[in-house]
């Protein structure tokens, strides 16, 4: 029986139906007596599979379809007229159709691992205790997995535009496409919208993106992105949004005014979705931001209650949500396992820009800074791939191995061009292991491939 | 002065201008004082720049974009009109002049590396002497790098045929391909033709391709290749070749008949090039295929006297004879690397198969056979690639780790699928510095790869 007043009862209960969440209550159905919980109030999958990397991987493929319908003529491949361009109406609800599948899987994947789902918004009212409609919810243990969504500006006429959401429920191809921001998420929906025949211009408050990555990525994309044709609009900052769609006007500070806009996409970061969520009523602890502050072992500062994923603010990565939450399930509910946590140091992550980028580690600025500067060794390889020896476009790929101490540990890998999103996994593999420089050397290269330049890098 | 009746005398002599050679004889030329000399009777770069890796590699790109011009409709893309197929009338001259540069880069490279570069056909007519026309050249250090050419059958009408050379002459494509043997070069080869738009043929001596790869490889190319529309002849042994070009007819002993033929391509396995070279001058001794007899370190029988590469019949691939070639170049010449020499444990190879296949270690019958059944862990996972969400046409990704021991060392990772040719390096650099499947599953995967598959493994 449940307590008094509580309509249910669990050993787990999770609060977001995300990667995290999802994985998390997934793992701990799996041990003996378990019960649990999954409280989600939308579609099941979180920003990943509805409004994040799934389809954005798909538009991706589409975009980079686009890029290279010339390099195929250059190849030799004949068709009987031109290329046409996008038809964003014939893979619009084709990618809505697999989303629902996949939405439909997790739904049935919960069933088959007997988490209990329920639908609908759950607001904390106590500790561990989740209300959702009219129904209360106590556990012994609480996740709090509820992610995060884009931000807003403060600006007059913001609303006019869209965030990276709106990006996915966008029926036909913008004419004349604002992108604002300086992230991955602005970098690659630019050179997603580009590749299809959008007109872009990308506004950015400096004059590169991605600046907190290595400084040879960051110089490398922004070179790329000018390169494909988009229109760089460095040191701007947007102050108002005049005039309606599809004829919107962008005004910066700096006197920049871009006319005739029929998209205005925000991507200036993302946040926490904890307000309104009763965190208050639990004693649970946000920073500044609203992230739920956790320790190592994913504990917030209420007892027996959790936090993974992007509400927690630690890298604001699918897997790292998926990874986190299952050694969380282990920790909680697995023989001997008290002491498991997940690791933050050296998580690869790929940026489905134009070419794609490839990251694990320090940067050099970040390792000259941990080591000093004579303890860093540092290789670069700059080459064009041997596809482009046919084709007229020419794409360069850029790799960088950032070595420390005298024995050379790879401390640092980064990367940008065709297939080094498939590229880094191995390499991760090997640096989270504590590859040095001669345990890379000492691998055959595979040829002809990109991926062999890092291992034969002088 | 040369000693009489020599030309010149190197320290370092080099015979064969081919991967293998060409880097073991640049290295060298590093090293203080060491004059060195190579012999190369044809084009620079040998079979991987002229006949083989390079100009394969195109062509395996032109291949894999025709199978892709459906996807890319499926994605989205619009044409004014239909396909019309491969233009190999485009696209050989292009290759062609690439690959002449190429040939053009290795003479500089050799000129700025201080490399005498002799043009002409090597005899060896002593120990470390070797006659070029009229002169003789003689040397401390002699190095075989003389590679191999692919082996001919020894039945009635085989010069009608050609063989991977004459692949790479073809000015027109075939209208219809018998492709003979069930090596990887066979297999890239019928793949290659079948996608551009041959009607493809594939005679096998027994059931299945690549007999000698793991088993989950062997079973899933095979049924690659029959999807792919290639008609594969299983359990069929060549017995003549009839008729005339382009109306050959194919008659098997086990009496399959297969005319209208326009090209047949043998690919019955290569032999090594050391018919006519002298070596029973110097004592160089050979194995029954006539592969130079090498020791762990690169020595013949013969003393000073080296060989690398596809002439010593290890490993048949151009970065092991780079490597071996290379390291031999150190153990010779450089400051304390006496002990120097090519390590052949896990060496990672692809296959450009549709799709590729990536492979390193032991098989999994190999694992079983060295540590008994009971020590061997398999991890498999078999799926659909995200990028065939969106297309009608689908390629499965089949991956397999083979884990020996309690504490479930990697000996073995096999993978066919889209992108499994940039996926492997990595891994081999984990592999060969000993990696447990608890170390592939303690990085972080990278969303949304295949890749990632083979760090989430259960």
């Amino acid at each position: 029986m449940p307590p008094i007043g509580v309509t249910k009862h669990f050993n787990y209960l999770v609060l977001g139906g995300g990667s995290g969440g999802i994985a998390s209550a997934r793992r701990a159905a799996e041990f003996t007596n378990i019960s649990v919980g999954l409280i989600e109030k939308s579609k099941l999958g979180g920003t990943c599979v509805n409004v994040g990397c799934v389809p954005k991987k798909i538009m991706f493929q589409a975009a980079h379809f686009c890029e290279e319908v010339k390099d195929m003529t250059d190849y030799g491949l004949q068709f009987e007229g031109p290329f046409k361009g996008f038809d964003w109406g014939h893979l619009k609800p084709k990618r809505d159709a697999y989303i629902q599948k996949l939405n439909g899987i997790y739904g049935t994947n919960l069933d088959k691992s007997k988490v209990e789902l329920i639908t609908g918004t759950g607001r904390i009212i106590g500790d561990r205790k989740v209300q959702v409609d009219g129904s209360i919810y106590s556990a012994d243990h609480l996740l709090i997995a509820v992610g995060g969504y884009p931000i807003w500006p403060q600006i007059p006429g913001a609303e006019k535009g869209i965030t990276s959401d709106g990006f996915f429920e966008l029926e036909t191809l913008p004419k004349k496409t604002v992108v604002v921001g300086a992230g991955y998420i602005a970098v690659e929906m630019a050179g997603i919208l580009q590749a299809l025949g959008s007109e872009v211009h990308f506004l950015i408050r400096h004059d590169k993106v991605l600046r907190n990555f290595d400084e040879m990525l960051s110089n490398s994309v922004t070179e790329e992105l000018e390169h494909s044709g988009i229109t760089m609009v460095k040191n701007a900052n947007v102050k108002a949004v005049k005039g309606s769609k599809p004829n919107l006007t962008i005004e910066t500070e700096e006197g920049h005014v871009i006319d005739g806009v029929d998209c205005l996409l925000w991507a200036i970061g993302r946040a926490p979705a904890t307000k309104d969520l009763g965190l208050e009523n639990s004693n649970i602890k946000v920073d500044k931001k609203g992230h739920v502050i956790v320790d190592d072992f994913q504990n917030t500062s209420s007892p027996n209650t959790y936090s993974v994923g992007d509400v927690a603010g630690k890298f604001l990565l699918t897997p790292v949500a998926i990874a986190a939450g299952r050694k969380l399930a282990h920790r909680l509910f697995d023989q001997g396992q008290e002491g498991l946590k997940q690791d933050y140091e050296n998580i690869p992550t790929v940026v489905f820009s134009h070419p794609p980028i490839g990251t694990i580690g320090l940067t050099q600025a970040e390792a000259e800074a941990k080591f000093g500067t004579d303890q860093i060794k540092v290789y670069q390889s700059k080459f064009t791939a041997l596809y482009h020896s046919m084709t007229d476009r020419k794409q360069m790929t850029n790799m960088k191995l950032v070595c420390a101490g005298p024995e050379e540990k790879v401390v640092g890998l980064h990367m940008i061009g065709r297939a080094c999103d498939e590229m880094l996994q191995g390499f991760g593999v090997a640096i989270k292991m504590g590859a040095t420089k001669k345990d890379f050397d000492s691998v055959v290269a595979i040829h002809p491939t990109s991926a062999e330049e890092l291992v034969t890098m002088r």
